[in-house]
């Protein structure tokens, strides 16, 4: 992990303020003492997955680790980008879910539709949320991946806001990949279920200001799809300024 | 697979003179019959992988299928990537193979690097090569991935020859996304095992024409880095002339 002397990263959803001593317990005190296996006087970045960014210095470790918390900054969110995909093959969700909290991916949107709704959300669930953990603690960023609820195409729809951008992924639709990811502000990206959306449902997002947008000139799988407009979004992003908190990692 | 009545596709990499019979055997017969459940009469359509296409009607079926070619037809390839990927994490090569077959990468060259050596390959190459398989069913094109034997990077390197384009993966690269999948002919794309490249090996890339490539604005894994960057190369060579083959699918 640390091959660069890169230091641990880790999600705590409450901070404390410079200066003060926190208790770190659960999932990233053991991935602190029995992953990466930290030491007193060593430093640690942590986020609370929403835009906060410190330094803590370990003093302590056990079955809990206690931190100092050196130094606080806060991350303005230049852009974001919010998922609408509909139910892959299977069990595809969970390296979904994975790639797309690695990506950089604000909120994933569950869309129930005609052809496919998400299956067992209550029980997949929390290990999602572990996925979306362990994701941040990889690509140490600033924002952890928001897993919704599953609702129907007309439900989300209504949600859409003000958002600029708005594409749905269409093997029909037009190749301007290069567009993904140039706008400010929040960006969706709508992806059908492996059967795909109805008809109903791409007059329903067209009607909505959904440009098609064609990924490639073959046919990809739901969760392939939603991975690659992510990717384009994440290079669209991927300005050097924004790259303060970069590690070292395999690429 | 035919919700929209488009035709199953299968790999036969001996594909027989239009108007001749052939006999379908082992997996690609099972996938026949046992999963989408071809009847005499049916049309499917079939590559060799190398750039064939063909469409057959099925004349009967049982534990092979016999079939009828009607059409062949002949793709020139427009432009091919070609990925130099490190070892990933544990089992994510299986996925790995799974996306860049999907996406329509022609070549996965594994390199042994310094910091991390593909492990098992022996065992795991059967897997993959299905997983190649069936995503070249879904992904309906007429090339299949190729996946090559570890080697270590002076020997990949040795190989470039005359690759237009050249990328080597790296959060320190410039923000160029936009350009991979821009020229025509052959890419190459190197991403580095899960600790990275060392500074040799990235030394002996730029030396051989790579130019860095920053793919988003936070530290990406191995296999995602690699997707990434075949995302970006498939949507770059979207275009609707490159899409006659494409079917229904999730998008």
């Amino acid at each position: 992990m640390a091959a660069d002397g890169a230091p641990s990263f880790v999600h705590l959803p409450l901070l404390a303020a410079a200066g003060e001593t926190i208790e770190i317990a659960g999932d990233e005190a053991h991935y602190l003492t029995r992953v990466v296996r930290v030491r007193p006087g060593e430093r640690v970045g942590a986020t609370d997955g929403a835009g906060l960014l410190a330094t803590l210095e370990v003093i302590a470790c056990g079955a809990s680790v206690e931190a100092r918390v050196t130094e606080r900054r806060t991350r303005t969110r230049p852009a974001e980008l919010e998922l609408w995909c509909g139910a892959p093959e299977g069990d595809r969700g969970d390296w979904l879910v994975e790639k797309l909290a690695e990506l950089g991916v604000a909120r994933l949107r569950l869309v129930d539709a005609e052809r496919g709704r998400w299956e067992r959300f209550a029980a997949r669930r929390a290990r999602w949320e572990r996925h979306a953990t362990a994701a941040l603690r990889q690509s140490r960023a600033a924002w952890r991946l928001a897993i919704e609820t599953p609702a129907p195409l007309a439900v989300v729809l209504a949600d859409a806001g003000a958002a600029a951008a708005r594409w749905v992924c269409r093997p029909d639709g037009e190749p301007t990949a290069g567009r993904v990811g140039a706008t400010p502000g929040r960006t969706i990206a709508a992806v059908g279920p492996s059967s795909g959306f109805s008809g109903a449902e791409l007059n329903a997002l067209q009607d909505g200001g959904f440009a098609g947008l064609s990924l490639a000139a073959v046919r990809l799988r739901t969760e392939t799809a939603a991975l690659a407009v992510a990717a384009l979004w994440a290079a669209g992003t991927a300005r050097p300024d924004a790259r303060a908190a970069g590690g070292a990692g395999g690429a």
